[in-house]
């Protein structure tokens, strides 16, 4: 259809949320802004919500409001629908319905397409229509469709992200100047970056639903936040950014996707991570949220943004909405599948925080428990930090599992009273050296 | 044509440097990697060079070495030319011809597009095929896929870029460490970064031809680097480095393109600029670029890799091919157009560095002459550094004109012995606060 010789296309949104509304609000009166830059004309047929006597914070025009989700979905005059409720069910059926009927979709749903990725991809491409899903990570960053189409060739090597923003604020605060967890986290909930029940964030759960997304798109890895490894920064000590700060690092909740340098398995996991200073992902701060990106030709690309609300969430939607409408291609499965490799075939370089007692002998007994089990100690030092005294030691770089041994080993020594801390350094050991295909210019 | 149920694409490509050297070694050595990610196969039909014997650090296979360009644009086996030769003659021609004859065209060739544009897009759109040059701007940073499809919705407001491996190093270099402009220099030359006459470089040429290409692909806008405002690096005073520390800044190269806020002319200039520390462009350092972009939806988003570098140019370039090979578009006219506007529409607040007379007296005839120009200062000092006395200050955001015309005054007062430097603030007091779409969650 056209309206003043402009394409018109049809739109049924779900949802009415802050980013459903902030959506709506750019579709219903940014008409012409959107117009003139992209030629094409949206017109929302329909807006469904829960209630439609609800108060909201803004008002839709009430001829629009429904709660009829089945028929939008059904209706002719609805070419792209946009859900935008969250959570798995209705959305997912609604989804499926839409996609059954031929109809694009844009949805902003991480944990639909980390849990049903593979399913809802291939029912699009069954139905001929394509499924965007831009906003699913990393909100406003337009990231995917840069793995998907730009990157589309490059052998990418590994994916680590910053993707959740509650999670980053609290670290920023505890790193600049050492706020404890639990007032950072108070901080975060009374400016609205964490919610009253801030599990989600905090233990991992959401940025290792976006891992699995990412471990899809940038590697056609079928995986799901099952296969993510996952440790949260609940229980992360103060002392640790002291300690961080000491190595010339601070310490971020990276969601890591990188392929294994022998068996070419992907691996997604979610820790904390010591980043070097002078490593881009060390200065995104705040809330903000970033993904880097490795690869042999590309070398090293990093994409920065905000990660989170209701703007730059719609942003990322009327981006796919726009993509929909002309036919960009969206997300597939892709030709080469991965193996998905679990943690244990990882080696990584750690730090440890023990407390312990402070005297004679405790490092060498310390070094033998890591010895046992062929694990190498770079350094090791009894030092004292406000809270008392503490071992703190750095490792080579050893397997997964003979690290986990040597902590069981660590835990078991009289001297020992507790581990405090283990935490990851991140670096590209496990990686190939960019591929030489030229001399720099 | 498929070969093993695999789509093939014939490609030619004109030059054989170190990007052109790179891209056909990946295409030639790595069609087993690319085929598992996209599912096509490239098959390279020939590679065009002057001089068919001459000694290459890699050889490329002779059978596909020809001088004859004609031919390969023109030959039926040949579905994409890749045009790596860079300058405007003949490469504009060929570029020409092979979109005359309806072959898809990749090119990194940043004065072609900087300059001519309007035409080469008007000549691909009118011959029903495409020009791809995501490799044109910040090499292997997948920027202008991301400005031309994701953010195709987005009214972005400001692009401000770092694309200028070479003066970066020297600036990160002078920051860093105070090291002089001429040494600077000589360590980027000697490293490889500079090149033995980097007029092109230094005095901002190569930037304002970037931003020529940013501000068509962000903002539509039609203009050349003869509308680009330039200023380069040559003359940058040592002492600016410590002025801007103490002014919480860093001094970048920025290529800058935004719209004047009250008519929407898309403004484009290139100039040393006061970056504040805590902005993510100030941590870009050494030969890394980065472009950073703001929309009233998105918030900020920034762009970060290497833009330059054989590796880095041809995995942009290779990108393309494939986004050429999968029909995904490539940039067009936008709907939209936009008037161009020059400096003088703007408003900026800066810093001035000058030399004169440290005596009682000094500051208020400075006032004096900015206060002539209607300019208020928010500061201003008398300070000793290294090379002597200086008088710094800062102003308001004042227009252009009337800064210039404050400076001409300030040189003609008998206690100035010269202006050392003028320098510009990164600020948005130019643009439009987020439009309000929603609370942000």
């Amino acid at each position: 259809m056209t309206i003043d010789g402009q394409a018109t296309v049809g739109v049924g949104l779900l949802g009415c949320g802050t980013v459903g509304s902030a959506v709506a609000r750019i579709l219903l009166e940014q008409g012409k802004v959107l117009a003139a830059r992209t030629g094409i004309r949206f017109t929302v047929e329909a807006i469904v919500v829960s209630d439609v006597t609800k108060s909201r914070k803004w008002q839709p025009p009430l001829d629009l409001l429904t709660t009829d989700a089945a028929k939008v979905v059904a209706s002719p005059d609805v070419d792209i629908v946009i859900e935008l409720m969250g959570g798995v069910s209705p959305a997912a059926e609604l989804i499926d319905r839409s996609l059954t009927a031929g109809k694009q979709v844009v949805t902003a749903n991480k944990e639909l397409l980390a849990w049903q990725g593979t399913e809802l991809l291939q029912h699009a491409a069954d139905s001929g229509t394509r499924l965007y899903f831009e906003a699913a990570v990393a909100g406003g960053i337009p990231l995917l469709r840069v793995l998907q189409l730009s990157l589309a060739a490059e052998p990418v090597e590994l994916v680590a992200g910053i993707v959740n923003g509650t999670t980053n604020f609290i670290l920023s605060s505890m790193a600049g100047d050492g706020t404890p967890y639990v007032d950072a986290l108070a901080t975060a909930k009374s400016m609205g970056y964490a919610e009253a029940d801030p599990t989600a964030d905090v233990e991992g759960h959401d940025a290792a639903a976006k891992a699995a997304v990412l471990a899809r798109v940038a590697f056609g890895a079928e995986l799901t936040p099952a296969n993510v490894y996952r440790e949260g920064i609940v229980g992360l000590p103060t002392v640790a950014f002291a300690i961080a700060q000491e190595l010339g690092c601070t310490i971020k909740l990276l969601a890591l996707v990188d392929r294994h340098p022998a068996n070419g398995a992907v691996v997604a996991r979610v820790h904390p991570t010591l980043v070097p200073l002078e490593h881009p992902l060390a200065a995104v701060n705040g809330a903000y949220n970033a993904v880097y990106v490795e690869g042999p030709w590309l070398g090293d690309a990093m994409f920065y943004g905000l990660g989170a609300g209701a703007a730059p969430t719609a942003s990322a939607v009327v981006g796919d909405l726009v993509a929909a409408a002309r036919g960009i291609p969206a997300p597939l499965p892709r030709p080469e599948r991965r193996v998905v490799g679990t943690m244990d075939v990882l080696s990584a370089r750690c730090c440890v925080v023990a407390t312990g007692s402070d005297k004679p002998g405790v490092l060498s007994l310390v070094d033998q428990v890591f010895s046992t089990q062929d694990v190498s100690l770079a350094t090791i030092a009894q030092s004292r930090y406000g809270d008392g005294p503490k071992i703190v030691l750095t490792t080579r770089a050893a397997p997964e599992h003979r690290l986990r041994a040597a902590l069981r080993g660590l835990r078991d020594l009289d001297v020992i009273d507790a581990v405090d801390a283990r935490i990851r350094f991140f670096d590209s050991e496990n990686h190939d050296n960019p591929a030489e295909v030229g001399t720099p210019s």
